[in-house]
Protein backbone atom coordinates (compact mmCIF):
# COMPACT_ATOMS: atom_id res chain seq x y z
CA UNK A 1 0.00 0.00 0.00
CA UNK A 2 1.02 3.37 -0.87
CA UNK A 3 2.31 5.44 2.18
CA UNK A 4 0.04 8.34 2.81
CA UNK A 5 -0.17 11.92 4.24
CA UNK A 6 -1.44 11.37 8.09
CA UNK A 7 -3.03 13.81 10.29
CA UNK A 8 -3.44 13.36 13.54
CA UNK A 9 -5.81 15.53 15.78
CA UNK A 10 -5.02 14.98 19.44
CA UNK A 11 -0.99 14.03 19.85
CA UNK A 12 -1.56 12.31 23.29
CA UNK A 13 -1.41 8.44 24.14
CA UNK A 14 -3.48 7.33 21.70
CA UNK A 15 -2.76 9.59 18.85
CA UNK A 16 0.65 9.57 19.42
CA UNK A 17 0.91 5.67 19.85
CA UNK A 18 -0.36 5.07 15.92
CA UNK A 19 1.13 7.74 14.79
CA UNK A 20 4.55 5.89 15.81
CA UNK A 21 3.06 2.70 14.73
CA UNK A 22 2.44 3.91 10.83
CA UNK A 23 5.69 4.93 10.82
CA UNK A 24 7.32 1.86 12.19
CA UNK A 25 5.26 0.14 9.10
CA UNK A 26 5.76 2.49 6.62
CA UNK A 27 2.00 4.05 6.34
CA UNK A 28 3.08 7.46 6.57
CA UNK A 29 4.72 9.58 4.28
CA UNK A 30 4.16 12.36 6.45
CA UNK A 31 2.54 13.01 9.53
CA UNK A 32 0.88 16.00 10.56
CA UNK A 33 0.23 16.86 14.44
CA UNK A 34 -3.01 19.22 15.26
CA UNK A 35 -3.62 19.76 19.39
CA UNK A 36 -5.43 22.31 20.88
CA UNK A 37 -2.66 22.42 23.66
CA UNK A 38 0.20 23.99 22.10
CA UNK A 39 2.55 22.12 24.81
CA UNK A 40 1.57 18.73 23.77
CA UNK A 41 2.13 20.07 20.03
CA UNK A 42 5.61 21.11 20.85
CA UNK A 43 6.14 17.99 22.96
CA UNK A 44 4.94 15.35 19.97
CA UNK A 45 7.31 17.51 17.56
CA UNK A 46 10.34 17.62 19.80
CA UNK A 47 9.47 13.45 20.30
CA UNK A 48 9.25 13.14 16.77
CA UNK A 49 5.72 11.64 16.65
CA UNK A 50 5.03 13.89 14.03
CA UNK A 51 6.87 15.63 11.06
CA UNK A 52 5.15 18.95 11.63
CA UNK A 53 2.62 20.68 13.60
CA UNK A 54 -0.11 22.73 11.41
CA UNK A 55 -3.54 24.37 12.15
CA UNK A 56 -6.69 21.75 11.42
CA UNK A 57 -7.78 23.59 7.96
CA UNK A 58 -3.91 23.38 6.20
CA UNK A 59 -3.29 20.08 7.44
CA UNK A 60 -7.03 18.95 6.24
CA UNK A 61 -5.71 20.47 2.84
CA UNK A 62 -2.42 18.43 3.20
CA UNK A 63 -3.38 15.26 3.67
CA UNK A 64 -4.91 11.76 2.71
CA UNK A 65 -6.19 10.87 5.93
CA UNK A 66 -7.40 12.34 8.89
CA UNK A 67 -7.14 10.57 12.21
CA UNK A 68 -9.03 11.93 15.46
CA UNK A 69 -8.05 11.21 19.06
CA UNK A 70 -9.17 13.25 21.58
CA UNK A 71 -11.73 13.05 23.73
CA UNK A 72 -15.13 12.28 23.18
CA UNK A 73 -16.98 15.22 23.71
CA UNK A 74 -14.45 17.47 21.55
CA UNK A 75 -15.34 14.69 19.05
CA UNK A 76 -18.73 15.73 18.96
CA UNK A 77 -18.39 18.94 17.78
CA UNK A 78 -15.31 18.43 15.87
CA UNK A 79 -16.14 15.82 13.56
CA UNK A 80 -18.92 16.71 11.61
CA UNK A 81 -16.66 20.10 11.11
CA UNK A 82 -14.44 18.05 9.76
CA UNK A 83 -16.64 16.42 7.34
CA UNK A 84 -17.84 19.70 6.23
CA UNK A 85 -14.03 20.81 4.76
CA UNK A 86 -13.13 17.13 3.35
CA UNK A 87 -13.15 16.38 0.06
CA UNK A 88 -11.91 13.06 -0.97
CA UNK A 89 -10.02 12.42 2.57
CA UNK A 90 -10.40 9.29 4.87
CA UNK A 91 -11.60 10.13 8.04
CA UNK A 92 -11.09 8.11 11.09
CA UNK A 93 -12.08 8.64 14.97
CA UNK A 94 -10.64 6.03 17.54
CA UNK A 95 -12.68 7.24 20.44
CA UNK A 96 -14.30 4.84 22.87
CA UNK A 97 -17.46 5.51 22.92
CA UNK A 98 -19.22 5.26 19.47
CA UNK A 99 -23.70 5.64 19.23
CA UNK A 100 -23.66 9.22 20.36
CA UNK A 101 -21.00 10.05 17.68
CA UNK A 102 -22.36 8.27 15.08
CA UNK A 103 -25.87 9.78 15.01
CA UNK A 104 -24.54 13.06 15.14
CA UNK A 105 -22.86 12.50 11.40
CA UNK A 106 -25.58 9.83 10.40
CA UNK A 107 -27.15 12.59 7.86
CA UNK A 108 -23.64 14.33 6.91
CA UNK A 109 -23.61 14.44 3.21
CA UNK A 110 -20.01 13.01 3.49
CA UNK A 111 -20.77 10.66 6.23
CA UNK A 112 -18.78 7.37 3.77
CA UNK A 113 -15.35 9.26 4.59
CA UNK A 114 -15.86 8.51 7.81
CA UNK A 115 -15.18 5.43 9.45
CA UNK A 116 -16.09 4.60 13.08
CA UNK A 117 -13.39 2.76 14.88
CA UNK A 118 -12.33 2.28 18.74
CA UNK A 119 -9.43 0.26 19.37
CA UNK A 120 -9.02 -1.52 22.02
CA UNK A 121 -5.77 -0.16 23.78
CA UNK A 122 -4.34 2.41 26.05
CA UNK A 123 -2.97 3.16 29.48
CA UNK A 124 -3.75 4.71 32.58
CA UNK A 125 -1.23 7.62 31.22
CA UNK A 126 -2.30 10.59 29.12
CA UNK A 127 -0.21 13.09 26.58
CA UNK A 128 2.23 12.83 24.17
CA UNK A 129 4.60 11.75 26.33
CA UNK A 130 2.74 8.85 27.21
CA UNK A 131 3.03 7.16 23.89
CA UNK A 132 4.80 4.06 23.28
CA UNK A 133 5.79 1.91 20.62
CA UNK A 134 4.37 -0.81 19.78
CA UNK A 135 1.31 -0.12 20.75
CA UNK A 136 -2.10 -1.90 19.84
CA UNK A 137 -0.59 -4.97 18.67
CA UNK A 138 -2.38 -8.16 19.40
CA UNK A 139 -5.37 -6.38 20.69
CA UNK A 140 -8.90 -6.10 19.22
CA UNK A 141 -10.09 -3.11 17.00
CA UNK A 142 -14.37 -2.24 16.96
CA UNK A 143 -15.18 -0.59 13.43
CA UNK A 144 -18.49 0.14 14.08
CA UNK A 145 -21.47 0.63 11.24
CA UNK A 146 -19.14 0.08 8.33
CA UNK A 147 -22.08 -0.21 6.18
CA UNK A 148 -22.53 3.55 6.17
CA UNK A 149 -18.47 4.07 5.58
CA UNK A 150 -17.51 3.98 1.68
CA UNK A 151 -16.01 1.14 0.32
CA UNK A 152 -12.35 2.52 -0.39
CA UNK A 153 -12.14 4.55 3.03
CA UNK A 154 -13.26 1.17 5.33
CA UNK A 155 -10.71 -1.00 2.85
CA UNK A 156 -7.69 1.45 3.86
CA UNK A 157 -8.66 1.69 7.45
CA UNK A 158 -8.79 -1.93 8.15
CA UNK A 159 -5.98 -2.19 6.03
CA UNK A 160 -4.21 0.13 8.62
CA UNK A 161 -5.09 -1.56 11.84
CA UNK A 162 -4.26 -5.13 10.42
CA UNK A 163 -1.09 -3.67 9.13
CA UNK A 164 -0.44 -2.22 13.18
CA UNK A 165 -1.23 -5.96 14.35
CA UNK A 166 -4.66 -5.83 15.69
CA UNK A 167 -7.68 -8.15 14.60
CA UNK A 168 -10.80 -6.49 13.70
CA UNK A 169 -14.71 -6.53 14.75
CA UNK A 170 -17.73 -5.41 13.56
CA UNK A 171 -20.69 -4.29 15.29
CA UNK A 172 -23.10 -1.98 15.68
CA UNK A 173 -23.07 1.39 18.15
CA UNK A 174 -25.22 0.32 20.16
CA UNK A 175 -23.94 -3.13 21.14
CA UNK A 176 -20.12 -1.02 21.37
CA UNK A 177 -21.40 1.10 23.55
CA UNK A 178 -23.25 -2.23 26.13
CA UNK A 179 -20.12 -4.19 25.97
CA UNK A 180 -17.36 -1.29 26.38
CA UNK A 181 -19.34 -0.20 29.54
CA UNK A 182 -18.87 -3.78 30.97
CA UNK A 183 -15.32 -4.69 30.20
CA UNK A 184 -13.67 -1.04 29.95
CA UNK A 185 -15.68 1.71 31.25
CA UNK A 186 -16.77 -0.05 34.93
CA UNK A 187 -12.93 -1.37 35.58
CA UNK A 188 -12.64 2.72 35.60
CA UNK A 189 -15.26 3.12 37.56
CA UNK A 190 -13.99 0.24 40.23
CA UNK A 191 -10.54 1.47 40.02
CA UNK A 192 -11.75 5.43 40.78
CA UNK A 193 -13.64 3.90 43.48
CA UNK A 194 -11.20 1.72 45.28
CA UNK A 195 -8.71 4.42 45.19
CA UNK A 196 -10.74 7.01 46.66
CA UNK A 197 -11.89 4.06 49.40
CA UNK A 198 -7.99 3.53 50.34
CA UNK A 199 -7.01 7.62 50.42
CA UNK A 200 -10.24 8.25 52.56
CA UNK A 201 -9.64 5.85 55.38
CA UNK A 202 -5.61 6.11 55.10
CA UNK A 203 -5.83 9.29 55.14
CA UNK A 204 -2.92 10.08 58.38
CA UNK A 205 -1.22 6.64 57.28
CA UNK A 206 2.13 5.96 55.61
CA UNK A 207 1.48 2.19 55.68
CA UNK A 208 -0.34 2.39 52.60
CA UNK A 209 2.68 3.54 50.78
CA UNK A 210 4.50 0.73 52.04
CA UNK A 211 2.58 -1.81 52.33
CA UNK A 212 0.80 -1.53 49.14
CA UNK A 213 1.40 -4.67 46.85
CA UNK A 214 1.25 -5.88 42.94
CA UNK A 215 -2.08 -7.01 43.25
CA UNK A 216 -3.54 -3.38 44.86
CA UNK A 217 -1.63 -1.74 42.16
CA UNK A 218 -3.09 -3.87 39.37
CA UNK A 219 -6.71 -3.19 40.75
CA UNK A 220 -6.05 0.57 40.96
CA UNK A 221 -3.81 1.38 38.44
CA UNK A 222 -6.54 2.77 36.15
CA UNK A 223 -7.85 5.39 38.67
CA UNK A 224 -4.65 7.03 37.19
CA UNK A 225 -6.29 8.32 34.08
CA UNK A 226 -7.32 11.04 32.78
CA UNK A 227 -10.51 13.05 34.27
CA UNK A 228 -10.70 14.62 30.78
CA UNK A 229 -10.76 11.58 28.85
CA UNK A 230 -13.00 9.76 31.31
CA UNK A 231 -15.64 12.00 32.08
CA UNK A 232 -16.86 12.81 28.79
CA UNK A 233 -16.91 8.90 27.87
CA UNK A 234 -19.37 8.46 31.16
CA UNK A 235 -21.46 11.41 30.29
CA UNK A 236 -21.71 9.62 26.73
CA UNK A 237 -22.28 6.48 27.77
CA UNK A 238 -24.36 6.78 30.90
CA UNK A 239 -27.23 4.68 30.69
CA UNK A 240 -24.85 1.44 30.05
CA UNK A 241 -22.86 2.50 32.48
CA UNK A 242 -25.37 2.94 34.94
CA UNK A 243 -26.83 -0.97 34.56
CA UNK A 244 -23.55 -2.43 34.99
CA UNK A 245 -22.74 0.01 38.04
CA UNK A 246 -26.21 -1.40 39.15
CA UNK A 247 -25.29 -4.90 38.76
CA UNK A 248 -21.66 -4.29 40.59
CA UNK A 249 -22.76 -2.80 43.55
CA UNK A 250 -25.50 -5.72 43.88
CA UNK A 251 -22.58 -8.15 43.44
CA UNK A 252 -20.54 -6.88 45.88
CA UNK A 253 -23.52 -6.36 48.11
CA UNK A 254 -23.69 -10.14 48.09
CA UNK A 255 -19.93 -10.64 49.21
CA UNK A 256 -21.24 -7.81 52.45
CA UNK A 257 -24.29 -10.22 52.88
CA UNK A 258 -22.19 -13.44 53.19
CA UNK A 259 -19.33 -11.54 55.61
CA UNK A 260 -22.35 -9.94 57.71
CA UNK A 261 -24.07 -13.42 57.91
CA UNK A 262 -20.78 -15.02 58.15
CA UNK A 263 -22.36 -17.60 55.28
CA UNK A 264 -18.68 -18.94 53.99
CA UNK A 265 -20.69 -21.33 51.64
CA UNK A 266 -22.21 -19.44 49.61
CA UNK A 267 -18.68 -16.75 49.43
CA UNK A 268 -17.27 -19.42 48.77
CA UNK A 269 -20.03 -20.05 45.39
CA UNK A 270 -19.55 -16.23 44.74
CA UNK A 271 -15.31 -16.79 44.02
CA UNK A 272 -15.77 -19.93 42.79
CA UNK A 273 -18.44 -18.55 39.72
CA UNK A 274 -15.67 -15.55 39.96
CA UNK A 275 -13.02 -17.88 38.87
CA UNK A 276 -14.44 -18.86 35.45
CA UNK A 277 -12.94 -15.19 34.45
CA UNK A 278 -9.60 -17.49 33.66
CA UNK A 279 -11.58 -18.31 30.34
CA UNK A 280 -11.82 -15.04 29.46
CA UNK A 281 -8.65 -13.53 30.83
CA UNK A 282 -5.16 -15.42 30.11
CA UNK B 1 25.14 -17.38 58.45
CA UNK B 2 24.86 -20.83 58.35
CA UNK B 3 23.04 -22.19 56.07
CA UNK B 4 19.91 -23.76 58.11
CA UNK B 5 17.59 -27.46 57.13
CA UNK B 6 14.41 -25.76 56.41
CA UNK B 7 11.07 -27.55 56.59
CA UNK B 8 8.67 -25.75 54.58
CA UNK B 9 4.89 -26.78 55.40
CA UNK B 10 2.55 -25.72 52.41
CA UNK B 11 4.48 -26.05 48.88
CA UNK B 12 2.50 -24.46 47.12
CA UNK B 13 2.70 -20.46 45.39
CA UNK B 14 4.49 -18.92 48.89
CA UNK B 15 5.53 -22.07 50.19
CA UNK B 16 7.18 -22.66 46.64
CA UNK B 17 8.41 -19.56 45.66
CA UNK B 18 10.30 -18.79 49.48
CA UNK B 19 12.03 -22.39 48.68
CA UNK B 20 13.52 -21.29 45.62
CA UNK B 21 14.78 -18.10 47.06
CA UNK B 22 16.33 -19.89 49.78
CA UNK B 23 18.19 -22.36 47.53
CA UNK B 24 19.11 -19.01 45.16
CA UNK B 25 20.49 -17.30 48.15
CA UNK B 26 22.41 -20.33 49.71
CA UNK B 27 20.31 -20.01 53.08
CA UNK B 28 19.06 -23.95 52.86
CA UNK B 29 21.12 -26.47 53.05
CA UNK B 30 18.43 -29.08 52.54
CA UNK B 31 14.30 -28.03 52.12
CA UNK B 32 11.78 -30.56 53.61
CA UNK B 33 8.07 -30.18 52.32
CA UNK B 34 5.52 -31.06 54.03
CA UNK B 35 1.97 -30.94 52.37
CA UNK B 36 -1.48 -32.47 53.35
CA UNK B 37 -2.27 -33.02 49.34
CA UNK B 38 -0.06 -35.85 48.16
CA UNK B 39 0.03 -34.70 44.67
CA UNK B 40 1.02 -31.02 45.67
CA UNK B 41 4.05 -33.05 47.44
CA UNK B 42 5.18 -35.20 44.74
CA UNK B 43 5.18 -32.09 42.13
CA UNK B 44 7.22 -30.03 44.59
CA UNK B 45 9.88 -32.82 44.24
CA UNK B 46 9.45 -33.24 41.02
CA UNK B 47 10.09 -29.19 40.25
CA UNK B 48 12.70 -29.45 42.66
CA UNK B 49 11.66 -26.56 45.47
CA UNK B 50 12.16 -29.24 48.11
CA UNK B 51 14.96 -32.05 48.21
CA UNK B 52 12.69 -34.15 50.34
CA UNK B 53 9.15 -34.75 51.27
CA UNK B 54 8.01 -36.00 54.62
CA UNK B 55 5.18 -36.04 57.26
CA UNK B 56 5.33 -33.73 59.60
CA UNK B 57 6.59 -35.02 62.77
CA UNK B 58 9.76 -36.13 61.33
CA UNK B 59 10.51 -33.10 59.38
CA UNK B 60 10.34 -30.82 62.56
CA UNK B 61 12.90 -33.36 63.86
CA UNK B 62 15.12 -32.68 60.96
CA UNK B 63 14.78 -29.25 60.40
CA UNK B 64 16.11 -25.79 62.30
CA UNK B 65 13.67 -23.94 60.96
CA UNK B 66 9.76 -24.61 60.34
CA UNK B 67 7.95 -22.25 57.42
CA UNK B 68 4.07 -22.27 57.43
CA UNK B 69 2.60 -21.18 54.53
CA UNK B 70 -1.06 -23.02 54.47
CA UNK B 71 -4.91 -21.20 54.36
CA UNK B 72 -4.75 -19.08 57.62
CA UNK B 73 -7.38 -21.49 58.78
CA UNK B 74 -5.50 -24.09 58.49
CA UNK B 75 -2.94 -22.19 60.11
CA UNK B 76 -4.88 -22.01 63.88
CA UNK B 77 -4.70 -25.62 64.19
CA UNK B 78 -1.68 -26.41 62.94
CA UNK B 79 0.72 -23.41 64.77
CA UNK B 80 -0.23 -24.65 68.68
CA UNK B 81 0.44 -28.41 67.28
CA UNK B 82 3.66 -27.69 66.03
CA UNK B 83 4.74 -25.17 68.83
CA UNK B 84 4.36 -28.13 71.18
CA UNK B 85 6.57 -30.41 69.28
CA UNK B 86 9.64 -28.09 68.50
CA UNK B 87 12.67 -27.68 70.90
CA UNK B 88 15.12 -25.02 69.76
CA UNK B 89 13.70 -24.71 66.16
CA UNK B 90 12.11 -21.27 64.59
CA UNK B 91 8.68 -21.62 63.77
CA UNK B 92 7.89 -18.94 60.88
CA UNK B 93 4.25 -17.89 59.01
CA UNK B 94 3.56 -16.32 56.49
CA UNK B 95 -0.25 -15.77 56.25
CA UNK B 96 -2.51 -12.86 55.54
CA UNK B 97 -4.24 -12.07 58.46
CA UNK B 98 -2.03 -11.82 61.69
CA UNK B 99 -4.52 -11.26 65.11
CA UNK B 100 -6.37 -14.21 65.27
CA UNK B 101 -3.47 -16.47 65.12
CA UNK B 102 -1.54 -14.54 67.56
CA UNK B 103 -4.22 -14.54 69.89
CA UNK B 104 -4.08 -18.23 69.76
CA UNK B 105 -0.62 -18.46 70.28
CA UNK B 106 -0.40 -15.70 73.08
CA UNK B 107 0.06 -17.81 76.26
CA UNK B 108 1.94 -20.96 74.74
CA UNK B 109 5.06 -21.52 76.65
CA UNK B 110 7.14 -22.01 72.90
CA UNK B 111 5.82 -18.28 72.04
CA UNK B 112 9.30 -17.41 71.79
CA UNK B 113 9.96 -19.45 69.27
CA UNK B 114 7.64 -18.29 67.00
CA UNK B 115 8.09 -15.33 64.91
CA UNK B 116 4.46 -14.08 62.91
CA UNK B 117 4.96 -12.47 59.38
CA UNK B 118 3.62 -12.05 56.41
CA UNK B 119 5.39 -10.95 53.43
CA UNK B 120 3.79 -8.77 50.89
CA UNK B 121 3.74 -10.69 47.72
CA UNK B 122 1.45 -12.95 45.49
CA UNK B 123 0.08 -13.53 42.58
CA UNK B 124 -3.32 -15.17 41.36
CA UNK B 125 -2.46 -18.20 40.95
CA UNK B 126 -1.71 -21.47 43.29
CA UNK B 127 0.13 -24.67 43.62
CA UNK B 128 3.60 -26.04 43.36
CA UNK B 129 3.62 -25.19 39.78
CA UNK B 130 2.91 -21.48 40.39
CA UNK B 131 5.98 -21.22 42.65
CA UNK B 132 8.52 -18.64 40.71
CA UNK B 133 12.00 -17.93 40.98
CA UNK B 134 12.71 -14.05 42.30
CA UNK B 135 9.88 -13.97 44.27
CA UNK B 136 9.50 -11.37 46.91
CA UNK B 137 12.25 -9.25 46.06
CA UNK B 138 11.82 -5.06 46.22
CA UNK B 139 8.23 -5.48 48.27
CA UNK B 140 7.36 -5.11 51.72
CA UNK B 141 7.49 -8.10 54.60
CA UNK B 142 5.49 -7.03 57.87
CA UNK B 143 6.94 -8.89 61.53
CA UNK B 144 3.93 -8.43 64.05
CA UNK B 145 4.51 -8.25 67.73
CA UNK B 146 7.77 -8.86 67.26
CA UNK B 147 8.51 -8.29 71.09
CA UNK B 148 6.90 -11.79 71.67
CA UNK B 149 9.44 -13.80 69.49
CA UNK B 150 12.79 -14.97 71.21
CA UNK B 151 15.99 -12.61 70.07
CA UNK B 152 17.63 -15.08 68.04
CA UNK B 153 14.26 -16.43 66.27
CA UNK B 154 13.50 -12.80 65.36
CA UNK B 155 17.17 -12.07 64.21
CA UNK B 156 17.51 -14.77 61.99
CA UNK B 157 14.04 -14.40 59.95
CA UNK B 158 14.32 -10.98 59.75
CA UNK B 159 17.83 -11.80 58.01
CA UNK B 160 15.90 -14.53 55.96
CA UNK B 161 13.42 -11.90 54.23
CA UNK B 162 16.08 -9.13 53.90
CA UNK B 163 18.52 -11.72 52.14
CA UNK B 164 15.50 -12.65 49.56
CA UNK B 165 15.55 -8.88 49.01
CA UNK B 166 12.41 -7.59 51.18
CA UNK B 167 12.30 -4.22 53.57
CA UNK B 168 11.40 -4.70 56.99
CA UNK B 169 7.87 -3.61 58.60
CA UNK B 170 7.47 -3.66 62.14
CA UNK B 171 3.43 -3.61 63.22
CA UNK B 172 1.02 -4.66 65.91
CA UNK B 173 -1.50 -7.89 64.31
CA UNK B 174 -4.16 -5.08 64.89
CA UNK B 175 -3.26 -2.80 62.38
CA UNK B 176 -1.87 -4.84 60.01
CA UNK B 177 -5.03 -6.39 59.58
CA UNK B 178 -6.69 -3.10 59.24
CA UNK B 179 -4.46 -2.38 56.67
CA UNK B 180 -4.01 -5.34 54.58
CA UNK B 181 -8.15 -5.01 54.64
CA UNK B 182 -7.42 -1.57 52.86
CA UNK B 183 -4.62 -2.46 50.50
CA UNK B 184 -5.23 -6.18 49.56
CA UNK B 185 -7.81 -7.74 51.08
CA UNK B 186 -10.34 -5.40 49.76
CA UNK B 187 -8.83 -5.47 46.23
CA UNK B 188 -9.73 -9.19 45.55
CA UNK B 189 -13.45 -8.62 46.74
CA UNK B 190 -13.82 -6.00 43.60
CA UNK B 191 -12.43 -8.29 41.70
CA UNK B 192 -13.94 -11.43 42.03
CA UNK B 193 -17.25 -8.74 42.31
CA UNK B 194 -16.24 -7.42 38.76
CA UNK B 195 -15.75 -10.58 37.63
CA UNK B 196 -19.47 -12.07 38.46
CA UNK B 197 -21.06 -8.19 37.25
CA UNK B 198 -19.45 -9.03 33.87
CA UNK B 199 -20.24 -13.01 33.78
CA UNK B 200 -23.80 -12.15 35.06
CA UNK B 201 -24.31 -9.59 32.17
CA UNK B 202 -22.19 -11.37 29.47
CA UNK B 203 -23.68 -14.92 29.23
CA UNK B 204 -24.55 -15.00 26.10
CA UNK B 205 -22.07 -12.88 24.10
CA UNK B 206 -18.40 -13.68 22.95
CA UNK B 207 -18.15 -10.29 22.61
CA UNK B 208 -15.87 -9.95 26.12
CA UNK B 209 -13.41 -12.19 25.14
CA UNK B 210 -12.56 -10.77 21.77
CA UNK B 211 -12.94 -7.12 23.49
CA UNK B 212 -11.46 -7.42 26.94
CA UNK B 213 -8.18 -5.14 26.50
CA UNK B 214 -5.13 -4.73 29.32
CA UNK B 215 -7.44 -2.22 31.53
CA UNK B 216 -10.06 -5.44 32.25
CA UNK B 217 -7.51 -7.42 32.84
CA UNK B 218 -5.54 -5.60 35.32
CA UNK B 219 -8.48 -4.93 36.94
CA UNK B 220 -10.08 -8.30 37.21
CA UNK B 221 -7.08 -10.26 37.14
CA UNK B 222 -7.26 -11.03 41.38
CA UNK B 223 -10.85 -12.62 40.58
CA UNK B 224 -8.44 -15.83 39.11
CA UNK B 225 -7.45 -16.15 43.37
CA UNK B 226 -8.29 -19.78 45.01
CA UNK B 227 -11.54 -19.73 47.06
CA UNK B 228 -9.13 -21.98 49.72
CA UNK B 229 -7.01 -19.54 50.18
CA UNK B 230 -9.26 -16.43 50.49
CA UNK B 231 -12.46 -17.60 52.15
CA UNK B 232 -10.41 -17.92 55.50
CA UNK B 233 -8.71 -14.43 54.97
CA UNK B 234 -12.26 -12.87 54.35
CA UNK B 235 -13.39 -15.19 57.80
CA UNK B 236 -10.49 -13.98 59.79
CA UNK B 237 -10.40 -10.53 59.05
CA UNK B 238 -14.59 -9.98 58.64
CA UNK B 239 -14.90 -6.97 60.95
CA UNK B 240 -12.18 -5.10 59.50
CA UNK B 241 -13.33 -5.94 55.35
CA UNK B 242 -16.87 -5.35 56.32
CA UNK B 243 -15.73 -1.33 57.07
CA UNK B 244 -13.73 -0.96 54.15
CA UNK B 245 -16.73 -2.92 52.02
CA UNK B 246 -19.13 -0.52 53.30
CA UNK B 247 -17.09 2.46 52.31
CA UNK B 248 -16.19 1.47 49.31
CA UNK B 249 -19.88 0.82 48.18
CA UNK B 250 -20.14 4.14 49.79
CA UNK B 251 -17.94 5.54 46.87
CA UNK B 252 -19.02 3.59 44.20
CA UNK B 253 -22.73 5.03 45.23
CA UNK B 254 -21.07 8.38 44.46
CA UNK B 255 -20.22 7.82 41.09
CA UNK B 256 -24.05 6.38 40.48
CA UNK B 257 -25.21 9.74 42.16
CA UNK B 258 -22.97 11.63 39.87
CA UNK B 259 -24.08 9.81 36.65
CA UNK B 260 -28.35 9.75 37.70
CA UNK B 261 -28.14 13.75 38.45
CA UNK B 262 -25.95 14.11 35.40
CA UNK B 263 -23.56 16.23 38.02
CA UNK B 264 -20.55 15.78 35.83
CA UNK B 265 -18.47 18.44 38.01
CA UNK B 266 -18.93 16.29 40.97
CA UNK B 267 -17.81 13.52 39.03
CA UNK B 268 -14.87 15.04 37.82
CA UNK B 269 -13.76 15.46 41.25
CA UNK B 270 -14.24 12.21 42.40
CA UNK B 271 -12.15 11.36 39.33
CA UNK B 272 -9.04 14.03 40.51
CA UNK B 273 -9.10 12.71 43.65
CA UNK B 274 -8.57 9.75 42.80
CA UNK B 275 -5.72 10.27 40.73
CA UNK B 276 -3.85 11.23 44.02
CA UNK B 277 -2.92 7.34 43.97
CA UNK B 278 -0.29 8.55 41.66
CA UNK B 279 2.03 9.40 44.71
CA UNK B 280 1.34 5.69 45.90
CA UNK B 281 1.64 3.61 43.32
CA UNK B 282 4.39 4.20 40.84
Amino acid sequence: MEPKRITIIGIGLIGGSLALQLYEKGMASKIIGVDANPEHAKKAKELKLVDEVKELDEAIKQSDVIIIAIPVDKMIGLLPAILDKVDGQIVVDVGSTKQQILDEVHDHPRRGRYVSTHPMWGTEYSGPEAAVKGAFENTAVVICNEEESDKDALEWVKNMYKTIGMHLLNMNAVDHDVHTAYISHISHITSFALANTVLEKEKEEDAIFELASAGFASTVRLAKSNPAMWVPIFMQNRENILDVLNEHISQLRKFKACLEKENYEYLEELIVNANKIKKIIK
